[in-house]
């Protein structure tokens, strides 16, 4: 990495100048920052002569949110890049096209995705996707199966387990999902109007136990390749469309973190209801809306993922009668055990999400904390019994009730 | 690997006299092959006058039973030699000394251990052991728990997934123990008085679930680094010490898969107790003893990995209430279908154990035979639903009456 150093507004138009086949010559090109993340320089490059656009991505070599103090390797891009690869390989229109890479500048050149807007922004102003379930779905089912032991070769998927051992990225999934919010952290940031239900989870020793039986299996079950950071900001859509961008937490783990990341941010739009108006109708309606996007999105999961299994199974083994019923079983399970952790980080965690956050009125935020938090322990408690997705719909409809 | 060539007796004698501080200057060196292995040749070398000898031990490009049509990675020397520097370190007196290690030549000189023996001939010679469960109890606890992401640095243990990842031996276990037992293959042998039983085990679907559960155990779950390969021909033993040898089969796996195939070992033995003369109180009484030192075994341990995630689990979540005993229950479970799976294979599949093999009279040898077989699917099928060490004994006994 001797080459590296991030780059200007002036390096990245130039850069993304030299990119061939977008920019006619000559093109006045305008550039903008427009990161939010908090690894990553993100650049839109444009040409409002010719609509055209880019967007370079570069990592930085630290945790940008605490300043230059927590270094962060730049192998995260080569891990992104080769995800994205397979990605692309296996779901091709829901995969951002790459234009270049530069493993020096830890720089990656994509397809400009601004005639799509992030899921998480969709779904704040109550946007309806009838075509979301059957894309991610797909996107789920095509990307776990076949990256995992039940179609790979069985050697070629350990060297893939080898290709994305992911440590530091992996680490803050450890740190912020799967801990800190269980014990009393500076990792942790909160309202003191949800004090007593925060404390009430440090205090939850079934919870815990849950949880640490999650995080074991976010440890050890090399499953299939994650994108391993599947909320709705990395979901971009439009009606006809969905592209999954960033996978750069990716890594061999169980599948159903990536299903269950989905669904979780699904559900905490769902508890985010609360701040959206007066009109009690309406919250219903999108509410009713939101679980029949999870019901359908899990559906269209299942479906597919056995339809692969009986069509492309590589692994004799799989073909045992009984197996195909079983797994699915434990991955709902699994799906529903790390929606509830992904939920419950993201209320009084580090991160939160703009679908609580942006409510103004205090009391609102506060009631769609609170339901988002009992909804995520309901649904860790519940992970190791559950038998139907209608339970997680039960689950999500009792906490509003 | 450009300078890789199997060595000649006399370049290997050439060889064991450069290593400092073993031999005398001058010394008449003399040198046996002595490998029963399939993967490497061994050489013993030894100083008859001061009683001194060395071990050399290199690997070979290819499958040796079959011939060189089969190539086999000459890395797994590498992971040898990393596998028993962690066993040194965390089990000093149960690791043979390693005295150099040529990678260009994958070459390892080691300890003499001639006056031990291997357990399976001290098992077939009706020897007892009484340190034996202790040894080995520790031995199984110290490495799986100081491996685990309960004792490890989290990044680190990642670290060694990726520095351990070992798909041609590990492509080995999956085919002769998780696959080709239960069908129709070139790659089991038996004798034809057993047929009957052998084809009820490739049409047990019942049996057939359970090992692709285990199987899957195997492929996906990266619990602690494993031996790999933890028969009794790779214990050497004598009254007051046992070394542990070979891991070259070293991975990162589930646990119970080393502990279950040394109680599988146990078992094939008590097995073949059948063939051993016409006393049947001898028998019984051996029998008896095995199943103590295989209940002993267990409960050491159990014992010593509880007492170790009691001082020493470096994973705060470790210290989750009620954790510590679901985590053993499983690993019991565990370590009981894979038994059952590693006796099972070595009946009918490739490669069999000299415990039942040597047998000489028929009879005696098939109704080993079907001892094993029926202890073995026995404990595949009460994997799941095993509370207790208790059932296994229960299982052997069961099956000799």
């Amino acid at each position: 990495m001797g080459d590296y150093h991030t780059l200007n507004q002036g390096e990245v138009v130039e850069y993304a100048r030299g990119i061939e086949g977008v920019f006619p010559v000559g093109a006045q090109l305008k550039s903008r920052e427009i990161g939010d993340g908090n690894l990553n320089l993100v650049f839109q490059i444009s040409d409002p002569a010719s609509g055209q656009g880019l967007i370079l991505k570069q990592a930085l070599p630290y945790v940008k949110v605490v300043g230059e103090s927590v270094p962060l390797a730049l192998d995260r891009v080569r891990i992104e890049i080769e995800a994205l690869r397979i990605q692309g390989e296996l779901c091709p229109d829901l995969t951002p096209k790459v234009y270049a890479y530069e493993p020096d500048l830890a720089l990656v050149v994509m397809e400009d995705l601004s005639d799509h807007i992030t899921l998480r922004r969709g779904l704040i102003k109550r946007g309806r996707y009838p075509l979301f379930a059957g894309h991610i779905g797909s996107f789920l089912a095509r990307m776990l199966f076949f990256t995992s032991d039940l179609a790979m070769d069985l050697q070629e998927k350990k060297l893939r387990v080898k290709a994305f051992i992911n440590p530091e990225l992996c680490n803050i999934t450890e740190d912020l999902i799967f801990d800190a919010p269980y014990k009393k952290s500076r990792m942790n940031i909160f309202e003191p109007h949800i004090r007593d239900a925060v404390e009430r989870i440090w205090a939850d020793t079934e919870l815990h136990l849950e949880v640490a039986l999650l995080r074991e299996k976010f440890l050890t079950k090399a499953e299939a390749l994650l994108h391993g950071d599947f909320h709705t900001d990395n979901i971009f859509i439009k009606p006809d469309s969905a592209k999954v961008i960033d996978p750069e937490f990716a890594f061999y783990g169980p599948m159903g973190f990536d299903i269950g990341t989905v669904i979780a941010n699904l559900l905490l739009n769902y508890s985010g209801q609360e701040g959206l108006g007066p009109d009690a109708q309406e919250r219903i309606d999108y509410r009713r809306y939101l679980l029949d996007t999870l019901r359908d999105l899990w559906t269209q999961f299942e479906l597919q993922f056995r339809e692969l299994w009986n069509g492309h199974a590589a692994d004799r083994m799989a073909k045992t009668r009984g197996y195909q019923d079983l797994y699915v079983a434990r991955l709902l399970q699994d799906t529903i055990g790390f929606a509830g952790a992904v939920m419950v980080c993201r209320v009084h965690g580090f991160i939160h999400v703009a679908d609580i956050d942006h409510i103004e009125d205090v009391a609102a935020r506060e009631r769609a904390q609170r339901i988002a938090l009992e909804i995520g322990a309901a649904l860790i408690k519940r992970n190791r019994s559950a038998r139907s997705i209608e339970e997680v719909l039960d689950i999500a409809l009792q906490a509003v009730n």
